[in-house]
């Protein structure tokens, strides 16, 4: 087990990169030899591992999408074989397919590691008494998170799913000093916290890591504001790891990526062309330890700068921006992924067979604490000529299913055809919050 | 990190008495130094622990009750300091007071040993993909079995709460061999698997592991009848360790206790008498190894039977009969402790101040698979007189209350004064179940 400290305790831009490079030729060997979409794509475009002589050489690789993985669902992707797995998650979705990722022993050891680096950056150490406040079946970032305070020494309690009031009682009794959650649960325990004048100096917390979802500047000064604790960020992808692909150091600005397990690419979203530091783009990650699911320029849908100025912690670590919006239109929701998409399929099966495509908008609104979604649906003479009764059991049949399905709490509003307008086609959502998570 | 094997190693009875009586003795030296309550307890009864000659020295010590866990709450029975611990885990209850449970890093390490021993016995392996289908946050058994099976060498799903569709696909496309999940998860999987016709033959299923509830030999047949693999028991008690105090082997005739780590005894509930091997009494556990939350004699509140007999299987270690029963009245009702007490509580604060306690009776019916629960509560003609809504609305707040703060889902029924009849004061449950689980 290598010796823990905040970041790779590496000095210099030039030995990151030398160890970057021998990484990556192993990386693609293994792929080459293990994986044959990989050997396919290579061929595809003339490139033979060896060939790989400068990181530059990197960029001539064709990228891998989410499809791919989808197509090659469940081991196709896999560059070892089961017996050698000793974790297998899956991030299924509805809409996108489903994807199962596979660890090592050693995937597992590098993920333990990168997470107790994010919460070392963070100024946690042994003698912590660390809450992980996440619900641990959904996300498998909890789990990460988990070892890695464990490794540190810290004092875990795995919460996963209180109420707020438990979890504030919890926090009181044991001592905690480190909140470990979503922005959504965090905002929901502010909610609590002001409602019923909850005395949080009572209480020893000394910092927050923030994990699973995307949030603003606002949240983080809201919630700082309330439990008078600095508030970190910490960059995962559930493909890649959940938890640890890259922190914030103490100075928080930028989250340092972790250039000893990961190449981080920022391309332009619509011709996949390198673009230079500063300019915003789509994070492309290559991973270059991962055993079991070795991932080759994965477009990881999120939008981020690098930048590759020096840090005042001392890291030579390239920092990114912190993620606040993605290359797809996924919203989220209280906590929950939303594809527009996947509230058309549902609207299409509760209507049953139609001759064309439902006419319908989001309309999501309030704050991060009480965010409300509208679904406006046009239905046609034939459903609106019907009783109310039937209006009505349409309008549960679609709450009933955004809600099993999805998980979002929606009011259904059915309006007459024409009312959305021809923009409904194009602008299926309409976003009303005060702040974007 | 000891070699892994089904059962401890050790040859023979006299071999596993001289390492139980050493650890006995470390164990009670660490106690009697760092837990006020235990160094109190054996002075009160002119107990040192260099008393300590035989094993049966230990049947002179006072017991330990849940009670007296609950008075210490939170850190007052812990026997290492608060940074010596890397996971707190609590045991909240509503009727019988929180608890919060201490491990050291040497703590998880037997934990995960013993876990894996269970999973061993099972003749899990590390070529099996073993899905953990408990819920993560609810049950500590969850994660105990989680690091044993990675330990194995196993590749292991943690798949916690999905719904039974989706966790039988998974099956399926990941080639799922060991199913580690609860009786009631269980029953839920085969009845949607014989609802849909589901094929189980494509399953490559070959054993499953039933933890986290008490149930029955009826409720393995029905389990083993549909999907064609033999079922496992694993008992623990998540004051102590949530999984793997005893499990059965390969003969299933009993659970091994992994006496290399506890000590058992069964007495007599009521006077606290230890009685013979085959007679049915309460099981107390000492812990040989805890570090951070040792208990001397601890009364689990389980109904067994010790069984010394040789066991085919070739282990020496004591045999216990599965539990299915306690001392206290707590039920088991869809996968959620249920205790009268607690329903009374509920009943109490929605109806408001009143002279005399709630009459109310609990009818649980149906079969494992679809419980039902029926709340019947008399109530006085002050209330019988007021409007239908105000009826409603009561019935509406209990059941609410039930749901959210135990989450059990009941019908209730208001009757008149009278309707119950003396009964149900002492009748407070009427169990209508097909089997207990």
């Amino acid at each position: 087990m290598p010796a823990l400290d905040a970041h790779c305790s590496m000095a210099s831009r030039d030995e990151v990169e030398q160890l970057q490079l021998e990484r990556l030729q192993a990386t693609l060997h293994r792929v080459y030899k293990n994986v044959e979409y990989y050997r396919d794509s290579f061929r595809n475009c003339g490139f033979y591992p060896d060939d790989l002589t400068s990181l530059d050489t990197l960029q001539k690789l064709p990228t891998t999408a989410r499809d791919t993985l989808v197509k090659n669902y469940p081991y196709g992707m896999f560059a070892v074989p089961l017996r050698e797995v000793i974790r297998l998650q899956s991030t299924s979705s509805e809409v996108r397919g489903p994807i199962v990722v596979g660890f090592t022993r050693n995937d597992i050891d590098h993920w333990t590691e990168l997470a107790a680096r994010s919460l070392l950056s963070a100024g946690v150490g042994p003698d912590d008494v660390v809450h992980i406040y996440i619900d641990y079946g959904m996300f498998p970032g909890a789990l990460g998170l988990h070892y890695g305070a464990e490794r540190i020494g810290a004092s875990v309690i795995p919460s996963s799913n209180m109420p707020p009031d438990t979890e504030l009682e919890m926090m009181k009794n044991y001592h905690t000093t480190v909140l470990v959650t979503t922005p959504h649960k965090a905002l929901r325990l502010i909610d609590f916290i002001r409602l019923h004048h909850v005395n949080v100096k009572a209480l020893m917390l000394r910092a927050c890591l923030l994990v699973g979802q995307y949030w603003s500047e606002s949240v983080r000064k809201r919630i700082e504001e309330n439990i008078y604790t600095p508030v970190f960020d910490c960059y995962g992808h559930s493909e890649i790891v959940a938890t640890g692909i890259a922190a914030e150091c103490k100075e928080r600005n930028g989250l340092h990526i972790n250039e000893d397990h990961f190449i981080a690419e920022v391309v332009d979203p619509a011709s996949g062309k390198a673009l230079q530091p500063g300019q915003a783009g789509e994070l492309m990650i290559t991973t270059l330890t991962k055993e079991a699911f070795p991932l080759i320029r994965y477009r990881t849908g999120d939008i981020t700068r690098l930048n590759e100025k020096p840090c005042g912690c001392g890291s030579c670590f390239v920092r990114m921006d912190k993620v606040t919006s993605r290359t797809d239109d996924m919203l989220f929701v209280g906590g929950v992924n939303l594809f527009p998409a996947q509230v058309e399929r549902i609207i299409a099966d509760a209507i049953g067979p139609a001759a064309s495509r439902p006419v319908f908008q989001l309309v999501v609104a309030g704050s991060e604490v009480s965010e409300s979604v509208e679904v406006a649906l046009e239905v046609n003479e034939a459903i609106f000529s019907d009783r109310l009764r039937a209006l009505r059991s349409l309008e549960d049949k679609i709450r009933d299913e955004l809600f099993d399905i999805i998980g979002v709490t929606a009011k259904i509003r059915l309006v007459e055809p024409g009312t959305l307008g021809q923009q409904a086609e194009s602008v299926r959502v309409v976003d009303k919050r005060e702040a974007n998570l």
